[in-house]
């Protein structure tokens, strides 16, 4: 993804989760999808990491879960995390959680660690039990596969996809106290993607030297502004994670918000964590392209991040944006349904750079012009509402027929 | 629509909003839908009716709500509603508002009644000024065509529609005190349908003598179980108005809570209004099906009521329907993300009469049977909670190509 140097962090072309000073991934075919892509990987750090996850708010969550939840818990480090898609491991019962900690500790055996230092993740279709078998075999040839090279994160990379058409990942370098510390992601995410205190999967990876507990702030900070203000379809996944591993190996002293660098840590975090949640986005299943809501003027953060989410999560918002029709009538009636204090005649409503909507009033504008930035590959709406200060971003994609399509005939 | 007389009321076939005495209809094309679809419309009573009416809670309303809501404050009574199609008048400003005073204003005039007898009610596209000289042209000839026959009936059910593919009416009839009864409903709806406190435009005339206070009590019970248990897209309307008018033509004794009969008019005035809410639901835009969300053993009704409207405003659920898909998976997924309180272990789902998962245990079912049920024009989805007594019913239907192909659409 495009370089940028203006802020205090540097991004790397061509970086990777591997990149991160310590940490080894890999990824194969072991047989849980039907076509031939990957459905198994691993990110291995040779030092115990720091970790911390953020997880879904959903009532009903599959068991991987809960064997990741005890493990980040135990010690609040891990050294692996396992991950299989073509299969969720949700709504599973017993049989689930016994193979999701078979999954953990059989690859804890094989890697040498104790369980607890190993998370697991499943992503793919709720209510089949796993192929214990095949993931066995998989899991037995993949310490042999895993090393530090961007062929091997890309295995990865691949090995975490189901419907997502590409792989979704981004490094970046900053200094810290006088070392060079990089953060690196990866991700998973096109349907059933509407994140509620977390994503579908997601990973990242640092050589920072940094606690478990500050490193879950941090986490969460930045989930609250990235991965929960996008939305595919709105609905919230069973299984959705975000996890971070901190190798410290980058040599700085150890981060905590006394830190000089705590900050700019903080917003290189964001920035990685963005970039994956947008790229979750723009791939959502059947999107033509990116939507961008951007909300101003709002009493308070909180409300223009809320308007945002609900124009973002519009149907009939999502379907314009497909037919590049300027329709910005939709847009109003999602801020005026979106539950917030507003003052309905006071709404300004642009698209891209074309104005239709001053002070709650239509204004003309260039119809053709309006067409040309529609059929563009990435759609920025920006509301102001002329109420307070509040401001927010919110991501999501266009409603299509391929949408449709992939979504009446995924399990059968 | 069907008969049915195993309740205290008797649905009356071919009968329609002038079948209840006092009222006439009619509706013709004055010019405002490109199409030869008639777009404009009135109901007009021969005598003052008691009025009462439920409202979009969208923040932004279009300006035909500000004028309704005052003349219905004003005395609680009703002599005539005139509707548009093919214009919301909504976000059009000072010139809206003074078209919708004007529609108001000329067609009492006309009627040869106070301005505040008549209410207005418009539907169609958002952010356009109506063509206030075709309305004046249709409004001189509306007046000719008023009638108490079903045609003119039927004349009006059309010229209420936008994308709607059928008209959408009910008649019945129960005897209230030794009197006849009758409660008709007239409809339209079917994109940006998520009502709430109200619906797109309905509009519900009864002989029955009754006061506007009760009347709207009743309204807003019926609405609470009907209309806002409908959704199309999660969208709701800036223009969503439920109007109810009673002739008191019946000669009954006036109802009120301490009529013996109260009970019985209320649940027929919830019939009314649940064929109209279920027949929106079934020509929901692009949709090929009818789908049922029936809820219990929830913790209360509400917290059923929020359950069911989340399972059927999922997309996945909505595009797995019409690809036939059994996908229960989804539909769990919904009930966890509801936000209510539920047990994720005791958790029963069955699509129609076959069980998919029992004590949120997956149950091997007959592939080949659901397909089969799944094909049909009405889907029913049945929750289970066990965690209480609370119970309530959702209509919605499938999302399809068609849903995207009208609304990439529609505006240009």
């Amino acid at each position: 993804m495009a370089s940028r140097t203006d802020l205090a962090y540097t991004v790397i072309d061509g970086g990777s989760i591997t990149t991160p000073k310590g940490f080894k991934a890999g990824g194969l075919h072991c047989g849980l999808k039907k076509t031939t892509r990957h459905d198994l990987g691993a990110i291995v750090c040779e030092v115990p990491a720091a970790a911390a996850g953020v997880y879904t708010l959903n009532q009903v969550q599959a068991a991987p879960l809960k064997v990741t939840k005890e493990s980040v818990g135990e010690a609040g480090t891990l050294r692996a995390v396992l991950v299989n898609s073509g299969n969720a491991n949700a709504c599973t019962g017993a049989q689930g959680e016994e193979d999701a900690y078979r999954m953990r500790d059989d690859f804890a055996a094989q890697l040498g660690v104790t369980p607890h230092q190993v998370a697991v993740a499943s992503t793919g279709v709720i209510g089949e039990t796993l192929k214990m078998d095949r993931v066995s075999s998989g899991m037995a040839e993949l310490p042999a596969r895993l090393a530090a090279t961007p062929d091997a994160a890309d295995d990865f990379c691949q090995a975490i996809l189901t419907t997502d058409l590409v792989e979704k990942s981004v490094c970046v370098a900053l200094p810290i106290g006088g070392k060079t510390v990089h953060i690196a992601g990866a991700a998973k995410g096109s349907g059933m993607i509407h994140p509620n205190m977390a994503t579908m999967l997601g990973f990242v990876t640092t050589d920072a030297a940094i606690g478990s507990e500050p490193l879950a702030a941090l986490l969460r900070q930045a989930t609250d502004v990235t991965f929960n203000m996008i939305t595919v379809d709105g609905d919230t996944s069973t299984n959705d994670m975000l996890l971070a591993m901190a190798s410290g190996l980058a040599g700085n002293e150890a981060l905590s918000e006394a830190h000089p660098d705590y900050a700019a840590f903080a917003s290189a975090l964001i920035y990685v964590c963005e970039v994956l949640a947008k790229a979750i986005a723009r791939d959502g299943e059947g999107a033509t392209k990116l939507v961008e809501v951007k909300v101003r003027g709002a009493r308070s953060d909180a409300s223009a991040r809320a308007i945002a989410k609900t124009v973002i999560g519009s149907s009939l918002v999502k379907s314009a944006v497909f037919g590049a029709d300027a329709n910005w009538g939709r847009i109003i009636a999602a801020v005026g349904r979106a539950g917030e204090p507003i003052d309905p005649e006071t709404i300004d409503i642009r698209i891209g750079a074309i104005v239709t909507l001053e002070q709650s009033r239509p204004v003309a504008f260039d119809e053709e012009a309006a067409l040309a930035y529609l059929k563009g590959d990435t759609v920025e709406i920006h509301v102001d509402l002329h109420v307070g200060e509040g401001e927010a971003v919110a991501w999501g994609c266009d409603l299509t027929y391929d949408y449709v399509r992939i979504n009446a005939a995924y399990r059968t």
